[in-house]
């Protein structure tokens, strides 16, 4: 049985300085219960007089931690055996390249959703391997929804479909995936266990761990061993999903403690009563956010609209970029970081994660309302 | 200039416990004043508020850690301006792949100098892409020895000469670069920065950080800007040395934790006075061991011949495989962990990197000594 990361009492001078609300998109914050543990575990892990990063990936310490953490994953979304689990290096991005480079045969076409920047650099990494039919393209509309499955030209025999769950950027999500006869395979980074997850419907989910799983550096890949096995041959060792899964993972060096934190975030998730808790804690949060943007009048506006709205991502904006400048720099007056949108929408975004805490979202939402009244 | 990581006063409760010899090969000891440093800023980091591990890799904290990481790298190794400094992902077995991916273009021939596992693999990746010539193959002699110039068969206009200056497994290095007029390229995993290095030497110096750097999960790569310009065209993003040079190594979310690390241990090396300060104290702890080996008549006998022996890696074995066993397990009970050889070399290994205290290397000594005599 997993066991739960264990909440310390860790001293002041190491953990009690004042940590603010951090809204950050990603790397984002973590549970502070996971970060008092690794505090100590980075300097002497399972009593062993050797720290978590310094302790061999082929040793008795890695195994068990490597072990625990793919163990807590399976029980988390409840994965089904014919699923491989992986922890792997590149981030979402290299798996923008891995796919195609191991599914997507000569000839062969392959179905991409574009829900925004991300899904649009999956589609460009694409390219260079084979045919890609674009079978949504958000662009039309600024990337303000996630496609109706009205809305998608999807290929008949496709080698494989591809989408995003959750878009950072935009504010957008599936409320369920795509209908597709076509192996299913989500990037899931922006939201991964924020919510129950129907592994079974996917051939294949990856997820970046630096939103809602741990630090940057690892990535997260839950892939059904018959498409595993379908992959091109002769890749480079670390590009090839079938050598890293016969290696546990442990082809090479891989990033130790990146795995370590985020078997610890397993734990955390399972304390927190697993997928369904966690999931009605993020409804709570987002909403009090939502309701602080929808209750203003016309003072805020939000990006996404309201069937796929991401209960991870909320962009929105004041009037004009003086104001959501102004926005940003007394926010972070009052202890609240990381507001500033993405480059490619402007305006404001809060990103609320998992370990996010539901008293930075009330802050937020009565600084929001302050702000609106100050300058209304 | 950069400043030296600090010592911390840290609670015993966090950094008291007792800690012991790790002599592993990698993921590998790391300086202790590094680890309380990194206990401190998971929590917050620059009085910010917020852990270095949830900092977002765009914002102004994360650009003063990549930024001094770089400039102490620079400094450290008095790297020319004409060299780009990248800290990628997927650890030397994806550079395997990337160099001749990116460099050896089809028709042409690459220099693969075989001094041992790392490099037999390294040939390997490099064989999916291109001719490779064997330049010096060491396995007829067990790699006990790197080879002499005399030894080698270059190619004329190779397109580069690989070698790997240090070889963790059989305990062997290069005194000096190998001499060639192709650009040359050096796996410097196990050794980097633990003794001057002629950059100049190297179109391209790459290591794994778990040996002498940081945390498993990032990979130093040095690269002289006119190599990095005549790389392939077409290559997926992440694979691709330009696109990640002009993204100053975030062109998606690098592993901001590992290369934290890395910064603190570059401070840290300057803290101990640099490369030559730290050779000193590294010849100095290799010749306590390999006095031990040597001084104990034929109880032990060395893998690597006298004229090439690694400073970081000294395997060697008692006269039987029951011996070994017995001389790890004994080692272990008196706070010596890690002396397993590698497989294919069996027997004993002690790894010594730049944070491995003197105090250990005696502590060895004194107990092979001891163990010689009870077992003689």
């Amino acid at each position: 049985m997993p066991t739960t990361a264990t909440s310390s009492s860790a001293p002041s001078s190491l953990a009690g300085s004042k940590r603010i609300f951090n809204f950050s998109a990603g790397p984002a914050v973590l549970p502070e219960d996971v970060i008092r543990q690794a505090q100590k575990d980075l300097w002497s892990i399972f009593d062993s007089g050797i720290g978590i990063m310094e302790h061999s990936h082929r040793g008795k310490a890695f195994d068990r931690v490597i072990a625990e953490a793919e163990a807590d994953c399976r029980a988390i979304g409840n994965v089904p055996d014919d699923y491989e689990v992986l922890f792997l290096q590149g981030g979402a991005t290299l798996q923008f390249a891995m796919i195609p480079m191991s599914f997507l045969p000569a000839g062969a076409t392959a179905d991409y959703i574009d829900t925004g920047v991300w899904t649009t650099k999956a589609i460009k990494e694409a390219k260079l391997f084979g045919n890609v039919n674009v079978a949504f393209d958000g662009s039309a509309c600024s990337y303000d929804h996630t496609p109706t499955s009205g809305e998608l030209k999807l290929t008949d025999g496709a080698a494989y479909c591809h989408y995003c769950s959750n878009n950072t950027i935009y504010g957008t999500r599936f409320e369920t995936p795509p209908a597709t006869s076509a192996p299913l395979i989500v990037d899931a980074s922006s939201e991964m266990y924020s919510r129950p997850i129907d592994v079974g419907a996917h051939a294949m989910i990856y997820a970046g761990a630096q939103k809602n799983l741990g630090p940057s550096g690892v990535v997260l890949v839950i892939i059904r061993k018959d498409l595993m096995e379908s992959a091109r041959a002769g890749l480079p060792v670390m590009l090839d999903y079938k050598k890293q899964a016969a290696k546990g993972s442990r082809l090479n060096t891989p990033p130790t403690f990146g795995i370590y934190v985020m078997g610890q975030v397993f734990k955390w998730i399972l304390g927190q009563g697993g997928l369904k808790a966690v999931a009605q804690a993020n409804e709570a949060k987002a909403r009090i956010v939502y309701d602080a943007i929808m209750g203003s009048g016309d003072f805020y506006a939000p990006v996404a609209r309201p069937e796929c709205r991401s209960r991870m991502n909320i962009p929105f904006r004041t009037g004009t970029p003086e104001l959501d400048a102004k926005f940003i720099s007394e926010a972070l007056e009052h202890g609240m970081s990381g507001l500033k949108g993405h480059r490619d929408v402007g305006g404001l975004r809060a990103s609320i994660y998992n370990a996010f805490p539901a008293a930075g979202c009330t802050a937020l939402a009565e600084f929001m309302k302050d702000f609106a009244q100050r300058n209304g």
